[in-house]
């Protein structure tokens, strides 16, 4: 079943997929059991090369999982998405490698290693741990810890020369040596999980937003210079920002925090950009447009599970029976449940996730 | 003293010299108590910054030597000249530290990381010993498994951009991009070693043939930026090709390996490229030029260590009562000789330089 709500994917995103040869998910959907509810509403849009991974699945044949995070900043609703695919994997018995992406914080964001330790433990794998992931089952490392990762790096950026990178980031004169070499450390944490001591060539599935598709093109390409499987991918669609533009973490009005207050919870969502009419009698008689609206969104990311109760309320919205305000207060309702009790999971979690960063090696 | 074959530079180093501000050795000379025959001799020819190093010998101050070995090939007399620095080093108490560049030999000359072990343990290490260079006496560590040298790198290489890289090593489109990087790495070697848990900053000298240059302005530009003490160098001469041209591994001929047997030292020497000329009646007559004898520079790198005998060897050819075949087996059978007694005790070193290795870790 393909909801109404994904049916239209915005302009931007078909262009990229036209572009750069992405696949459409919803297509697929018919082939994947009990999909997750981020597949079937259209969430996860595309993919390259899915079919070689539910084949695995299919057939009981080995397939990886491979994401990263990058202890940058504190963890929002943008970043849970990937939390409940892997969970969705997890549950479907599948090795799952999870990078704690250190090296990438320290270079690109100037953190030193032992404050992207911090960040990673109290604000990912706590957190990752309280939604639910069983982190004791996946292949849990930090990439400045493993060598593995550096020495492939190093073996695969002798497979590609400066005006390849170049057309693939816009790399400039001005470009730092080690930005220009991150993404061979990137893409060596998505291949090195093909590493004969780690289970050898396999397929290999890397869920992500549309925005790290640069690294996915160049894993593939570097993967079959290498003699390794091309990692297949799946993407999901950004969230967009409260306000209705892009969500940032370093403008917290613009994303819901998981560590978030009640109050900070109820002050956001009901500033946040909605489809609906300027007055309340306009929209009794026009109706909503709950296609534009952000609150909506988080019904169908995260806070509303029943497909048919989605349907309900996007009728409501659509017919003029449901406003703004009753609708806000619903979302900062459900949201103020699930963070509290996240946040309560998470604190009790945070010795757990102290002692797996510590025990984790490469 | 400065020996007469010294007091001639070739026009290419002094270009090298004025090009890059390279200062000469020869005049610190009078201030370095029993300098080693290849400083006496004007074989070190250039420094930078040497000053600071020999304040701190004579203050007894802390500073560190560092050199690196790249194994890729097999050992010959050229590579001999740095282990003697070291062991004149060594012998004054400064602090040794020794990288096996594995990540080189398999970044630039496609060399597993095993397969470069093993040249380092067979070709290097055991050579080092043999040669009376007490390795338990220094740090030595090999590249590969150097965590804080790679962390440094990627360090620093946020601290320089693709210009500045392309200015010094000439950098294109086509250049790999693990070769672009690979500089941070060999600055790092150099840098390391005034990490705090290393001893902090401090000076530190780099000795090291003229071709290396690049490496030690880099590495002085970013210690300047990463708030470390520039580190100094010293620069020795290349050795000549026996065969009168460039001296290389990959072409045998034109180099005394540290392996060769007897039998192969007599025809490389008997055909090398010398000062004579071309009958022995011409060469009695109007004599030989020991300037351009790649017999002769055999002799004051390697075979002779009275500097008198040496004079007295230097003035029979140019008056023309030492000929060639004489001169030839002089050198044959010191050369012999030496590299015999070498051949024996590496063989008896070789389990004791594969148990250092095995033990080195960064």
């Amino acid at each position: 079943m393909i909801s109404p709500w994904a049916s239209e994917l915005p302009a931007d995103y078909e262009r990229l997929m036209r572009e750069f040869g992405i696949e459409s998910f919803p297509e697929l959907l018919p082939q994947i059991p009990n999909p997750h509810l981020l597949m079937r509403r259209g969430v996860i849009f595309g993919h390259r090369d899915f079919g070689r991974v539910l084949e695995a699945m299919k057939s009981g044949s080995p397939y990886a999982v491979m994401t990263g995070l990058m202890p940058s900043g504190p963890m929002h609703l943008g970043h849970k998405m990937v939390i409940d695919e892997l969970k969705w994997f997890q549950e479907r018995g599948a090795e799952i490698f999870l990078c704690v992406a250190d090296v990438e914080a320290h270079v690109m964001r100037g953190l030193s290693l032992k404050e992207a330790e911090r960040v990673a433990v109290e604000e990912y794998l706590s957190n990752y741990l309280a939604l639910g992931l069983d982190l004791e089952r996946c292949h849990l490392y930090f990439q400045s810890r493993s060598r593995r990762v550096k020495d492939l790096s190093l073996t695969l950026g002798t497979m590609v020369n400066f005006s390849e990178l170049r057309a693939i980031y816009g790399f400039t004169g001005e470009s730092k040596a080690s930005h220009i070499f991150y993404p061979l450390l990137d893409v060596s944490d998505i291949l090195h999980v093909q590493l004969p001591e780690l289970g050898g060539p396999r397929p290999t599935v890397v869920p992500v937003g549309v925005d790290q598709d640069p690294h996915l093109r160049l894993a593939r390409d570097l993967a079959s210079r290498a003699g390794l499987v091309p990692p297949s991918s799946i993407y999901h669609r950004l969230m967009r920002g409260l306000t209705g533009g892009k969500m940032s973490s370093s403008q917290p009005q613009t994303a819901i925090l998981l560590g978030d207050s009640a109050e900070e919870v109820r002050k956001k969502v009901w500033d946040a950009f909605t489809g609906g009419q300027p007055t309340e009698k306009e929209q009794r008689e026009l109706g909503g447009n709950p296609k534009q609206c952000v609150v909506f969104e988080l019904m169908v990311y995260h806070l509303i599970e029943d497909d048919a109760e989605l349907a309900r309320v996007s009728e409501s919205c659509r017919t003029g029976k449901l406003v703004c305000g009753e609708c806000k207060r619903r979302a900062i309702d459900l949201l103020g449940r699930f963070l509290g009790s996240l946040q309560t999971r998470r604190e009790n979690l945070l010795p757990k996730a102290l002692e797996l960063a510590k025990a984790a090696k490469d």
